[in-house]
């Protein structure tokens, strides 16, 4: 683990091929369809979430090649929340991973089909990973469907929607992102471990592991809105203060945010240290969170 | 089976229960989510395909009870289909059921969400569901994947939406619906016979039944769309027209279009006889399809 970024280098190859080859290019009278949950699917991004399961797989001595269409599942959940959450009756964003957003560069009602698409999608994948066990594959659609549903990342997006315009406080905004956020990167971890076979007890070590990183990652966030450039964060700045959205930065200050991110980072490390495994690699991954510029 | 509304009334009820169940209120943050869901998914509607999934356990000697939740699971896509197909950027329709659509009695965002949440559930509860086997849960969410994906529902949606305004042929329109409508109404039907435990020789003759019935349908739903009063059919008449859509009604004129789908009911119920099973349930049911007034 001498260098992250080549780690992270060859890993995102690795998933871009398989999402290239779960969403291929279709000669359909629908191929809009495909070509543009190609757009977005394929448009960049740090890959972060799959790159954890990747990765905790990895650290619990796992089959890596076995964990890879799950980690794109959980890509594929995470790609369908951005379009939607990019279109105009929601944080309407023009712009994302610094090319228009799929709503702009496609009809918006092929955003809406093209989210719904994606979300289908990842259950259809898992369910046709012919290198999982039924069972396996259950518990993966079951984390996913729970970690990305009403009670997760579906839940925090409804109380973000109805906290625009309203000041709310530290704890109802942890709460939004526990969900919004959190929810979605702790499933990408417990879905590596799933794949590893992980026992129950350090699966409750990973899922606390996930879930302070979630928020460090969210806090991050929130700073990058504020202090990162339009071209390096791909998208406009500051659009929480646009959508008058209340923010960590907002809550806390520039400085308290990046503290308290900080203070999340070791406490899920030291979590990290239960685990009879080489922590490392998670590590300097929990670090590329709260350390990232964009 | 004297009685086909009785029939109906009861195993409505049976199916509104259920859905009740899966679908309770929560004293939760976010609890617009499910009031929403809930004014959805339990806002009336003929539930005819959980309908057509009880009643195919039922013909092939199964136990009913067994196929309500993944009955409900076809309703609840079936919901969230209609949820995001009301939309201002799909068909822009402010009424469903007789009642206002969800974005106009929520939020539009509220509308885009509830859709993915219900999407998301249909997967959560077939997971979850203890009465079947892995095996059989991973079957149900892969039929249920695929029919209501990229390459059954939502690719006919997206034909649907990028047909509007242009002119276009039977053979076009008729790729549209047997994706749009067809893909999940055959679907139901798949459900209940994996859950009978049906044979692939069964499976492909209700799968010919399935589609068939499923075109029978969307004819029949364009010549409501004209003939139908307002109230009775529960939305605005003639919004195909509004649409600037084409139909069988448009293609074919009104007597042709009805023609067809009696041909295509009694081409569907000669599938049928082929079981070695009392299809007088199905018959009749076959028969609602293309003879309802709303």
């Amino acid at each position: 683990m001498a260098d992250l970024a080549a780690y992270m280098a060859s890993h995102c190859e690795l998933i871009e091929k398989q999402l290239d080859q779960l969403m291929p290019e279709k000669d359909v009278p629908y191929r809009t369809l495909f070509h543009a949950a190609r757009y977005s699917l394929l448009g960049g991004g740090k890959r972060l979430r799959p790159i954890l399961t990747l990765a905790t797989t990895e650290t619990l001595g796992g089959n890596v090649k076995k964990a890879l269409i799950p980690a794109c599942a959980v890509e594929m959940i995470h790609t369908y929340s951005l379009i939607h959450d990019d279109l105009p009756c929601m944080d309407n964003d023009d712009f994302r991973r610094g090319k228009p957003s799929l709503h702009k560069a496609f009809l918006e009602g092929h955003a809406v089909l093209t989210g719904d698409f994606l979300l289908t999608n990842a259950f259809d994948v898992l369910a046709h990973d012919a290198q999982l066990t039924a069972e396996q594959k259950i518990t993966l659609i079951s984390i996913l469907s729970r970690k990305s549903g009403g009670e997760g990342m579906i839940g925090g997006q409804v109380m973000d929607l109805e906290a625009e315009g309203k000041q709310i406080d530290l704890a109802a905004l942890r709460c939004i992102h526990r969900n919004k956020t959190g929810a979605l990167l702790t499933a990408s971890i417990e879905f590596g471990a799933v794949v590893a076979g992980a026992s129950d007890a350090h699966m409750d070590v990973l899922r606390q592991f996930g879930e302070e990183i979630g928020l460090a990652f969210q806090i991050i966030d929130d700073v990058l809105d504020v202090t990162a450039s339009g071209q390096k964060h791909g998208k406009a700045t500051a659009s929480d203060i646009t959508n008058q959205k209340t923010t960590y930065v907002s809550l806390l200050g520039l400085e308290q945010a990046q503290a308290l991110a900080h203070q999340l980072f070791q406490s899920a490390v030291s979590q990290l240290k239960q685990l009879p495994y080489d922590i490392t690699l998670l590590t300097r991954l929990a670090e590329l969170v709260v350390c990232r510029k964009g």
